[in-house]
This record gives C-alpha cells, sequence and structure tokens, in this order.
C-alpha cells in the first residue's frame, strides 16, 4: 500500500468522539424513546459538557431548556445526535451545516440498509460539503466513556456507565451492546463504544486509527462484518501497531454458509475471508471466534504486560492441567520449554515426586505447604528466560488457609519483575482476582484460556518488536493495454525483478528449431496466444522435446493444434523454452481485490492449491521477512525443507520474489487486474518462473 | 476387534461402586488426615450402608466403633479404602482377602508411579487371586453420589454431594477434583466419580463400561492420559454407544510438547495421539480441549434431547451474533438450512426489516414486541424439519418487562416439541436459567457455546443411530513368518480381497523377458529382495520398459544394482508388473499398535502424507459405511471427487479394500506387524495394489 495516512483525518473526529457540547435533534421527554434515551442518559451519566435538547414542540425536555431548532442554541455545538425520521434527516442536517456543527449522529434507518442509497449519498455529501464528519445512517452511536457523552439508544446505557481500558468498534449495534454487557459482566468496562451503522462517512477504519491514537485506550475490539474502504482500514491498522495498541477482531463470515448468512443480513461488503485472515496476520490482528474469547483477549491485554518472548513456565497443582496448558499453548505457537537442570534439581529438593521439568506439578503437597508454589514460581522466575509464569493453582485462590498467602507472593512477585508476564488459573474469591488483577496479572476460572491470552499477547508483542517501515515501491511499469500473451505475461514478471525461465518467440518452423537449438535440448514448445488460457488441454504443448527436427515438427503440430480448438485466437506463434525439472513447483499470484487493491497470493502448485486451497495472501507491498513469513504459513511448509532427502528449497530466492512482486504490484496497483506465476519453481539454488497469465485492466477503470 | 465383551465383568464392579458396606483401613480421628477424610465424609453425607473405621490404636474413630482388623468386622464388608503406608498394603490385603472383601480402593502411593512395578504387580496378583477388585494404588479414590458413598480424600468432599447425572472417569486424581469443582460452579453434579490412578486392575475401560450400563449415568466425562488396555476401552467404548450414552474426553498428548509433558508426568501410557483422535472418531467420543469445553458439553447431553437431525434453526435479537453462531455452526458440521420461503414471508409480515432466512433476525423491534422472539421460534419449530433451534436472545432473560413471556413461552414450546431441541443464549438470571434447564432447554452465555453443543449432541444422535454389528472377521490367514519380498507382500494383500496388479516373478533375463511379454508392454520391473526396503534409491526399478529386450537387459541391470548396493542382501530375482497409470495414489496401512492392536491407516500417497500428515486411522475390523466416512475425513478428500475435470476415484472399490484389509488384519492380528500398501492406485473404476510391504511375527510374541 501507499502512504495511507492521508486517507485518516483525526482532528476532524475530536468534535464526534470528544465533544464538548452535544445536541439531541428529536429529543423526547420520554426516557424510554429512542429520541429520550441520549437525553436521559447523558443527565444521569452528568455528562461533562453541554446537552441541548431539540424538538420544536416543546419549551423544556426531561428538565433541560429545550430549542426550536439547533440553529437557535446560543452556544457551539460539536455533536448533534440525530433522531428524526428519515424524511426529516436533510432538513436537519442543513441547519446544523448552517449551525457549523462539527459532527452528526444519525441513529435514523432507512437508507442503504433498504435500497435507499440515494438519500444516503445526498446526506453524506452535504455533510461532505460542510465539513460535518458523520456517523450512521442506521447505527447506535457512539459513547465516550471517559467524559460520560452517551450518544447512543441502547438500552445497556440506561445504566451509569464507568470508564475503562478497551476501545471498542462495532458494524452491528446490537453486537456492541452485547459486548459492552459482557464486559460489565467482568467487571470491567470500555473506554469508547462506536457502532458504525452504514458508514456513510465515518468507518471502521476511521474509529480504528482514533482508538490508536487514544492515550486511554489499551486494546481495540473491532467486530466488523466487511470493509468498505480497505487501504483505509490496512492504515489504520498500520497506526495500532505503531501506537502498540492490540486489535482483537471477530470477522464474520468465516465459512460459506456464515458467509452467506452475513452477506444476507449486511449492506453487500465485499470481500474474500481468506484475504482477511491473511491481512489480519500481516497486521498483527487477533481474529477471535466468539464473543467470550473477543473480550477475554481484550481484557488480558488491559491488565498484564505483554511477554517478552515466546517461552512460558506453568506451574500447576495438577499434573493433567498442567499438560493440558501445555498441549494448548504448544499449539497456539508458545515454547514450553523445559527449566535449567539446577532449577529442576532445586524442585526436586523441594517436592521429590513433583514434576520439574515444564509444566512443573507442585501436587497436592502445596495443601501441606503452601509456601510449595510460590518458591516454584521463583524457580521458573530466576531461571530459564521465560517470558511468562502461567500456574493453574486449583482452588487455592478461594481456601482461606492458603489464599493470603498466596495472594501477597503473587503480588510481590510481580512487583518484583514487572517486566515478566503472569497468569492466574483456577478458582479464585471475587476479592482474590480483583487484587491480582490490580497487579497486573490477570485471573482465569479456564486453564486453557489463560495460555490463549499469553499466546495472544506474546504475539502482539512480536507484532510490535517485528515492524518495519514499509518496502520502497519501484516506479510504475509501461505494461501493456489488452490481452498479453505469455511471453509479455513473463516479461512483467522480469520487469518486477522475478527470474524468469529463457523462453524465444518462433513464428515459424524453422524459427522453432534455431530456438531450441540455441536453448539447449530439451526443449518446451507451448503456443502462443492470448486468447488460449488452458493449453495443454487443446493440445498446444510439447514436452521434452529431444532435438532440432522434433522442435520443427512439434511447432506445426501446436500451431495446428490451436487453430483447429480456437479459431477465432489470434495465435502469435510458439514460445520455445529450456524444459527445466526438479524443484518444487508454487504458485505466485497477483490480485487486484476489490476491497483492498493489490493482494499477492503464495501456495505450492498443484493439489494443494486445489484440493486443500493451502494458499496464504498479503497486502502490497512487503518486504522479504514479511514474505518470508508468508511461505512459513502454508500448511505444505515441509515440503519446501526438504522432504525424502530432498534438498532444501532455496528459499530467500523464494522470499526475494514473493517481495519484489509485491512491490511491482503496488507500484503497478491501477492497472494490473491479475498477474499469475505458475509455476514458479524453486529449485535449491535460484528459482525460476516458467510461465505467467497477465490481465491488465486501463488506468483509472473503476 | 474381535468379541472384547468378555474382557469387561461388569459383576464384580458392584462392590467397588455400589457398596453397602465400607471399611476404611488406617481410619483416623482427624477428619483432615487422609485416613480420617473418608470417615468424616461418609458421616457427614449419611452413607446408606455401613460404616468400619479400622485402626488397631483406637477404641472408636469420629464416633464410630472402631476394628483393630478387617476380619474383626462382624459383617460382610463389599469395600475397603486403603490408605496405609505402602508398606503395610500387603498385610491389610491378606486380611482382605481372609475377610472375603469384595473391592478395594488403594489411595496409597510408592508403587508403579515411582518405578516400584514388582510391588505393584504382586498386590494385584493377589487381589486377583482373592477375587478382589482392585481401584489404585496412588488414586483418589470413587464416590457413588446416589448412595452418598464417599470413597476419595479430595477435600471438595469435606462439602455435601449431591446427586448428579454425569459419570466422571479421570486418570488424575487433581483433575477429577478440579472437574468435581466446575461442575458445582455451575449447578450440576455427577452420578459417580472414578480416579483411577495407577490402574494395576480397575482401568478407564472398566468404569466407563460401568457408567455405560448404569441407568443414573447420562452422559461420561473422560479424562485420559493414555490407555493401558487398548481393546478393553474400546469395548467399553461400544458399550456407551450401545447404551445411548454419550461419551466426553479430555485426552493430553494432542501436540509434541503436550505428550512430551504427559509422558514425564505419567507412567509411560503409549499410543500414538493421531490414533486416539481417529478411535473417538470412528465411536462417537467427543474429544473436548479444555475443562470448561469438557463440562459444558456433558451438560447439555444431561439437559437436552439429542437432535434428530443436523438442520439448525437460529432466532436472534442480533444480526451480527446470529452470523456468528452460524459460522460456528456450520464449521462444526450442522447444516444452516433456510426456512421455507412461505415462513420467511410470515416472518417478514411481522417484521419487514427481519432477517427472514436464517438466522432469523427478529431486530431490536423485540423490545417493542416482546413476542416476537416466540412467534419466530413458531415458524422455525414448524416449518423447515429442523432438528435443533437455538435462540440468541440477548438480555430479555434479564429483562424485568420481556423475561416472564419468554420463559414461559420457551416452556410451553418445548413441551409441545419434546424431540427438537432448544437451546438459548445470552444474559440470564440464575431462576430464569433454572427453570429453562428444568424443562429440557439448555442456557448458554456464550452464544457459540450453544452451536458447540448442538454439534456435539447431533454428532452422538448420528453415531447412536448409524451403530452397526462389527463385521465378521474371516480365519487367519497362513502368513510366512520372517522376511517377506514384495510377492509375498502383495499375495498377502490380494489373500485380504483387495485388487493386486498381475505381477510375475523371474528369476532369469529370459524369464523376464517372457513376462513382460505376457503380460504385456510397458512393464516395470523391480528387483525382488525382502531385504532391500527403498528399491528405487539404488536403482533396482525399471519404469515404462518397451519390449521384450528392454525387460531382458533390465533384468541384469536391476539385479546388478541390487547385488552392488547390498552385497548381503537375499535376491530373489526380479518382479514383472505392468506400468499402470492414472488415478490417484492412495496409501493403505496396517500397524500392530502397542495399545490397540492392528490399526488400519488411509492417506494420499506422496506429500500429502509426508509434508501433512494428512491421515486417518481405524480400529480393525470396520465394514465398508466407516471405511467410507475414513476417506471423506482426510484434508484432501477432494483429489477423490476429481478436480481439474479429473473422474472422480472408484470410492466404492476403495471402501471395500479398507474394510477388507481391515477383516484381514483382524483376523490375523497376531502374526501381523505391518502391511503397507503403496502406492494403492484408485482409478476411476476399479484399483489395485501396485506394491506392498509385510512385516510378519511369529505368532503369540509378546
Amino acid at each position: 500500500m501507499s502512504d495511507h495516512s492521508a486517507l485518516i483525518d483525526l482532528p476532524s473526529l475530536d468534535p464526534l468522539f470528544r465533544p464538548r457540547s452535544i445536541a439531541v435533534l428529536g429529543a423526547s421527554s420520554s426516557p424510554t424513546k429512542i429520541g429520550g434515551r441520549p437525553v436521559a442518559a447523558l443527565i444521569r451519566n452528568r455528562f461533562e459538557g453541554a446537552v441541548y435538547p431539540v424538538n420544536p414542540r416543546s419549551e423544556t425536555i426531561q428538565g433541560l431548556p429545550a430549542f426550536a431548532s439547533v440553529k437557535d442554541i446560543p452556544a457551539p455545538v460539536d455533536l448533534a445526535i440525530c433522531t428524526v425520521p428519515p424524511g426529516a434527516v436533510m432538513a436537519v442536517l442543513k441547519e446544523c451545516a448552517e449551525k457549523g456543527v462539527g459532527a452528526l449522529v444519525v441513529f435514523t434507518s432507512g437508507f442503504a440498509e433498504v435500497g435507499e442509497h440515494a438519500a444516503q449519498e445526498a446526506m453524506a455529501g452535504l455533510a461532505r460539503e460542510a465539513g460535518i464528519r458523520l456517523m450512521g445512517p442506521n447505527c447506535m452511536g457512539m459513547v465516550n466513556f471517559g467524559s460520560r457523552a452517551v450518544g447512543s439508544f441502547h438500552p445497556a446505557f440506561a445504566e451509569d456507565v464507568v470508564p475503562g481500558q478497551i476501545g471498542l468498534v462495532s458494524q452491528s449495534g446490537a453486537f456492541g451492546g452485547v459486548a459492552y454487557m459482557l464486559a460489565r459482566e467482568r467487571g470491567h468496562s470500555l473506554s469508547y463504544m462506536f457502532t458504525t451503522g452504514n458508514e456513510a462517512d465515518v468507518d471502521i477504519g476511521d474509529c480504528t486509527a482514533f482508538l490508536a491514537d487514544d492515550p486511554d485506550t489499551k486494546a481495540i475490539l473491532l467486530y466488523m462484518e466487511g470493509c468498505r474502504n480497505g487501504p483505509k482500514f490496512l492504515a489504520a491498522l498500520e497506526r495500532a501497531r505503531e501506537s502498540e495498541t492490540p486489535v482483537i477482531a471477530v470477522k464474520l463470515g468465516r465459512t460459506e454458509a456464515g458467509a452467506a448468512a452475513a452477506a444476507s443480513h449486511t449492506a453487500a461488503l465485499a470481500g474474500e475471508d481468506a484475504v482477511y485472515d491473511s491481512l489480519f496476520r500481516q497486521f498483527g490482528v487477533y481474529r477471535a471466534d466468539s464473543i467470550e474469547e473477543f473480550f477475554d483477549i481484550a481484557r488480558s491485554c488491559v491488565i498484564g504486560s505483554r511477554p517478552v518472548n515466546e517461552r512460558v513456565a506453568m506451574v500447576t497443582v495438577s499434573g493433567g492441567v498442567g499438560v493440558l496448558m501445555a498441549d494448548d499453548a504448544n499449539r497456539r505457537g508458545l515454547e514450553v520449554a523445559p527449566m535449567p537442570e539446577a532449577a529442576q534439581r532445586r524442585m526436586l529438593e523441594l517436592v521429590p515426586f513433583a514434576a520439574a521439568r515444564n509444566p512443573i506439578d507442585v501436587t497436592g503437597q502445596v495443601l501441606n505447604d503452601p509456601t510449595l508454589l510460590d518458591q516454584a514460581i521463583e524457580l521458573a522466575t530466576g531461571h530459564g528466560d521465560y517470558g511468562s509464569v502461567v500456574s493453574f493453582q486449583g482452588s487455592i485462590g478461594r481456601n482461606p488457609a492458603l489464599m493470603e498467602a498466596t495472594r501477597s507472593a503473587w503480588i510481590e512477585r510481580k512487583a518484583a519483575n514487572p517486566a515478566m508476564h503472569f497468569a492466574v488459573a483456577g478458582f479464585c474469591t471475587p476479592d482474590y482476582t480483583r487484587d491480582l488483577e490490580a497487579a497486573g496479572i490477570p485471573v482465569y476460572e479456564e486453564a486453557t484460556h489463560a495460555t490463549r491470552a499469553i499466546a495472544a499477547l506474546a504475539g502482539f508483542a512480536r507484532s510490535f518488536r517485528e515492524r518495519r517501515p514499509r518496502p520502497a515501491v519501484p516506479g510504475a511499469a509501461d505494461l501493456p493495454v489488452g490481452p498479453v500473451n505469455e511471453l509479455g505475461a513473463l516479461a512483467a514478471v522480469a520487469a518486477a525483478g522475478v527470474p524468469v525461465a529463457p523462453a524465444r518467440r518462433a513464428r515459424t518452423a524453422a524459427e522453432a528449431g534455431e530456438a531450441a537449438a540455441a536453448l539447449g535440448f530439451p526443449v518446451v514448445l507451448k503456443v502462443l496466444s492470448a486468447d488460449i488460457a488452458h493449453k495443454s488441454d487443446i493440445g498446444g504443448v510439447r514436452l521434452g522435446v529431444a532435438d532440432r527436427a522434433g522442435a520443427e515438427a512439434a511447432f506445426g503440430e501446436i500451431v495446428a493444434a490451436g487453430r483447429a480448438a480456437r479459431p477465432d485466437a489470434a495465435i502469435d506463434g510458439c514460445l520455445v523454452a529450456p524444459m527445466v525439472t526438479g524443484g518444487v513447483e508454487t504458485i505466485l499470484g497477483v490480485q487486484r481485490d476489490p476491497v483492498f487493491g493489490p493482494i499477492v497470493m503464495f501456495g505450492l502448485g498443484g493439489l494443494f492449491v486445489e484440493a486443500l486451497k493451502d494458499v496464504t495472501f498479503r497486502a502490497a507491498p512487503f518486504d522479504e521477512i514479511e514474505a518470508r513469513a508468508m511461505i512459513e504459513s502454508i500448511a505444505a511448509f515441509p515440503v519446501l525443507t526438504g522432504l525424502r532427502g530432498q534438498p532444501p528449497a532455496d528459499l530467500d530466492t523464494l522470499a526475494a520474489a514473493l517481495s519484489r512482486l509485491s512491490r511491482f504490484a503496488a507500484a503497478n496497483a491501477d492497472t494490473i487486474e491479475s498477474l499469475d506465476v505458475n509455476p514458479f519453481l524453486v529449485r535449491p539454488e535460484g528459482a525460476l518462473a516458467l510461465d505467467a497469465v497477465l490481465v491488465t485492466r486501463p488506468s483509472g477503470a473503476p
């Protein structure tokens, strides 16, 4: 992607998200009506700014003086909340423009979500002209928990709001309400809640960027059904990475049934789920599959420090639960490394029957000696270079005889090792949990939720640590417009800096023979035509041609086969290339994604892609380190490391090719519709593109 | 497997698990000491039978008359609980034998888990001779919640026990205690808890079989680190399937780190995790990855009816949560089928902006009309042939204005449709949850836990529905003992009834030429030797030999290559076979598993097995329907259905081959160490074994 920071105008979001004064347009005296709820919530929560109910038919609303029009308000208005019927929205928007209102939240439904795109575009256009940022329509609004600006009609805000450190952006109002309730249930709260509705102007990207820059927000939760502006969204994720703010996303449509349900639920948000999944990986976003997971990871980010490495020590009062955690941690990429021998010996001196390796099982002996747990934790803290120590302590956090000692031990341990991530799993009293969490130690009832969270936090730490500047993008190439034959496609691949097999064009049988002789035998001949996609299917390919006479004969045969199969095709002669074998066949592809722009795909050739869909994607451009991560992320990666005694494939050359292709794709984002290099043969030393297909588009096409 | 019901002697377990009288050997007056805890718990819980403390140094123990020896007890003793030190165990066991005690629970540690195998075997041998069933040693005992027979020293039983309907078997005492506490936390309890410890006699298989037959147990939870007697365990699972008792297992060691940790934690339980995973699938066991999941599925089994099919309707107050559930359900194999058109129209009449397909989103309108939820559920109940209806209802179960109407609606709806599975997700008051669950409707806070449970229950229903008698096993074949060459291996494959490519042995070049001519060209020649495993690597294979002279020449070359590479090898000449190409290369394998006996493996040939470990296993014997399920369970299954315009592979022939191989493996379980058919070429019509390796073992070898 190019530099997209220009896509996000943060200062303009301030009146919307940090309003000092709020007008409620269509305010109602009834605190249960949609027009009355924000007024009631702002009063109840003692919003720190001014509140102006607007209703031409009332003198006062819920005890506050009401105004006939927003224009009558004798002070500046940062934010206006619009609760009027759809037919009246344009009129009040005009008044807001005249008044100089900074931002508008539109609860009102009846726009794009029911097909009224023109009405929505008219509204958005007017707001844009007037410099008004617009949230909605068809949304549940926003809440700034710090200033207690409750610009939402969700029933959850009929109760007092409490400020927290988790920022929530939801494309669904109802989901936002559920997530907020779950947060309250667990004793946590939010810094901001944004529900973006139809996203006529302010979208998930704007909100994410705002939260990334917000000092009160320590984790960002995204609920998304899709994305309207891919580059802006990616720029926002990049900002979050810059400010080291973890992002956790629930993205609907992981399965086909889910995607179908999402499509029928939302206003047609495009984008393939596998692409989202890969981009989340590229930008360090944690993808959650349940509401509970979504929120649990966020609260762990808020409470706990991020581990400095992937090594985790496990101290447990149950060997079985210890192994369960080890399985889970391992599956999630953490390293359950053994304690150093000396520390193991020390542990066995404490409890001869203990498991001392890791997990460290202090056994039921802890009931007789409550200090054992802390002694084991001390060993794990001081030895083995662990970034995290997690303890499953059964019901000790509830056991009157044991809980006091362990509580103070934990708190002291954390104070002495602030950079180490500590986590506790087990049954604990609410007090015990509160004290540990206040000290920076997240507590979980379920042991595997502790390991899940540690893996997530370690992943964030790695992503932040490994953030690098975007690679330079070369100038745009001079790509042909219209159909391109294989030679043209390979030329584009070569222009990208990706190694290409030497290939020559032959227009006659004699030229074919000459070219073959010059390249050296055996050779392969293919009919050359931008109009024939599957050349082998029509007999347009000859492999392993052994001599000049064979090449000359093959030329005539395959050109004839091409003519016979596709009389309408423009045939540009024949392509002659050396017969290259050995190595691993891979596929490199560029696709112009309708949401995200140029996306690079990587997978192994053949059945791995077709049968297993074992491919991965990245947004262009990216560097060779990211390319390497991409290569290692496919399931079939072991094939490239050398199976059955084969030498390993040249991964450096492969990574360089992917990165170069991505930079080329970014440079020519406007003209490349797709570019597939298939196969890209990766050999023990070097690699070669053997075939390619390029589809271009006129620059500036929609 | 052959008929293993003989492996399980249920009546002998009655004194152990349903004792009418319990003696505590080494009883203590202190209710917090290990010898005092069972006495205290039995008294506190008013165990319905007799309790006899045994301690030579006390007249009374905790208010009960004490006896110097078990032999002094003037009444029959069903169960003796042994809490004495390891050195005293044999003496009290002898007294138990003399007394005619029915069963013994041994808490005492210091046996196999610390390497004292001989002591353990002596104890087990003595018990066996005396007809005493023995649980432990090194265990936390058993609890029969119905009769309140608390034969455990786990601190969790210092409180009153309440009978439930979940049977728990745990190889780890500590884990058993944690699971019991979690159950109590959620308002549920157990029917039995068994902790099996070192399993000198009674093991996880015995306990599972007992619970499968127990009328009070509606679901079985297994915590296992491994299995000592595979056939007995599988027979127990088969019994549970017969009695339609769902089994949910946590099995440690899913990952390599987990397996390593488990190995260091437990007394060396063998068995590859992938085999367990496949067997769980074969026997309809649900495998859980967390303690929370483990218990949550069990309670769903106890509360809810099993769905009659995989079709699930979703009614939601949040479109987003609806799609999240749809994604989760789909991923777990449920069918989120759309409602019939007429029902969709009716829904849209109720709420014009509703999503009516499925998920059915009644939207926030439900706040204005609380009957909407029930009307949508009525539609889903009456149309579309759904086996399950799940509703995400936000905080309605807590909303004073709405909860009464929905509570009674749910309960009536379930009473009117007892065969339909209903589930509710959302925030509910404890009362609301209790009432719904009493009516047979499980309640979940997390929406995706509802879909997870429905998928599990539907899986159990399918497994019970599809239970079939074991296929007949043929008589044992006359397999050679000692090294077998390829021809012998292929002969064994043919004897199993699996199609084999015609192949001939040639002892001379002339015979090779003759054989080739008889088979028809092209042919393939391979050196024939039981001592050379990787024939291509040493130049021992010639592919595509086109004529008689070529065959004669090839014979000399490959025999020479064999001699050169392996001068010590016995070379039996050459194998001549027609050159067969086309179709999909698969691998069929038989392995004698140290735990489970003959296990059949299936996967695709080539890199799918080596790079992706994309294989599946089943215990032998199995029928063709199970073989078909096996084939469909690998990730690369689409390759067999015909990709790239290829015709589909002959799955009937493949399934028949797998089933026949499995019956052959069962028939010759004692003599086959391994039999690999690789490749087994599956063509559009028919299939052929092209190569095989057989390793036999002397009958009766350990």
